[in-house]
């Protein structure tokens, strides 16, 4: 893992990754009641709410640098922007995906990510009949042309979408081609640097779970 | 978490959910070996290509009942088979999806669960323009239809891609309505009776973290 420094911005604090994983839960339920024209909550209230223990709930908050007022608790507008803000979503994240397959373009297609200030701006495939067509409006390009396109619009978050045979070489490459976070959808383990970031999103692996202990249920 | 009995059938013993979840890795790298027309592979050789811990693999192993040969190792055909058939991949697993927005629909046009037998039958949703419409031919239906189709069909297998604010709500009518496993998307956790199977694929967690790391590195 990365080594990070302490620096005088709280963003820079290095925040335990389960604290981040909550983050966007905050973040939906928080919305959904500034939405609904509720001007406070408590962490007591988020807590209950979203099954979580409230001492969590308040060092989470504490991350986010906004505090919370007695008896009432926090400003719902105060505390979606602290936690949008925790979260960089008022900021331009974009990606290139490679791997142009069922997955990728269910991804690409996939608009729930707007709000988050993510987008996949471009997707890559080596499959010949992929390449110079568009999935609801993405490009999809030759691999060759990752590495120009990627320096040429400081992309450094790259998606891999590719069946596991292949995955490991593509994670080389984007590495080599200057990718910093690597989101990892093919169902298999990827080595990179210990400099890069890499998250698995192993959707085979729940529904292996899910199938298995369904089967040992049926078998009681 | 359920209560697991120990059977005399193997796939009644209780395997633990990490070994499980490498169970798609397996699967894909070995259909791939048996498809390249490999006709045996070792498990020293699963182990380095997939990174993993070579004892490890042998124990995963065991638990598909398989056993290899001295010196050449497993049969691709026969390890093939004995996954899928560990896996549950050789029977059909049948699911309904309840909110047919953005990620729900990526998740039906995803094929790529065909090989694992899984399918999504139907959709729900709440929302007028959505019922009666089909998403790649899976049919939308109100919300009210669920309780009666998925005992009609012999549904067990719920996927909740709703808004966080009503993922609880539509997981605690599943158990009702006799869904014995959710798999939930909705960015929140939510809370189900023991013998109720529960997954939880986060995309928004994986993406939180990207971001909040790549935000980090870059203030180095």
């Amino acid at each position: 893992m990365e080594k990070i420094e302490q620096l005088e911005r709280p963003k820079s604090v290095a925040v335990p990754e389960p604290t981040i994983r909550r983050m966007p839960q905050y973040l939906h339920f928080v919305k959904a009641l500034h939405e609904q024209g509720e001007p406070f909550v408590s962490s007591t209230t988020i807590a209950r709410m979203l099954r979580l223990d409230s001492t969590q709930v308040v060092k989470d908050m504490s991350y986010t640098g906004i505090t919370g007022r007695t008896r009432v608790g926090f400003s719902t507008e105060e505390l979606l922007h602290a936690i949008e803000n925790f979260l960089g979503y008022n900021r331009k994240h974009e990606a290139f995906l490679v791997g142009a397959g069922y997955l990728g373009s269910a991804l690409i297609q996939y608009n729930g990510f707007r709000d988050s200030g993510f987008k996949i701006v471009a997707a890559f495939d080596t499959d010949k009949k992929k390449i110079g067509t568009e999935i609801h409006g993405v490009p999809v390009f030759s691999l060759e042309k990752f590495r120009d396109l990627a320096s040429r619009l400081h992309i450094n978050i790259g998606i891999i979408t590719t069946p596991a045979g292949v995955a490991q070489s593509i994670a080389d490459l984007m590495v080599v081609w200057g990718i910093k976070a690597i989101w990892n959808f093919a169902p298999v383990a990827i080595s990179v640097p210990e400099n890069i970031i890499v998250q698995d999103t192993h959707i085979y692996s729940n529904l292996a779970v899910i199938i298995n202990k369904l089967g040992q249920s049926n078998n009681r």
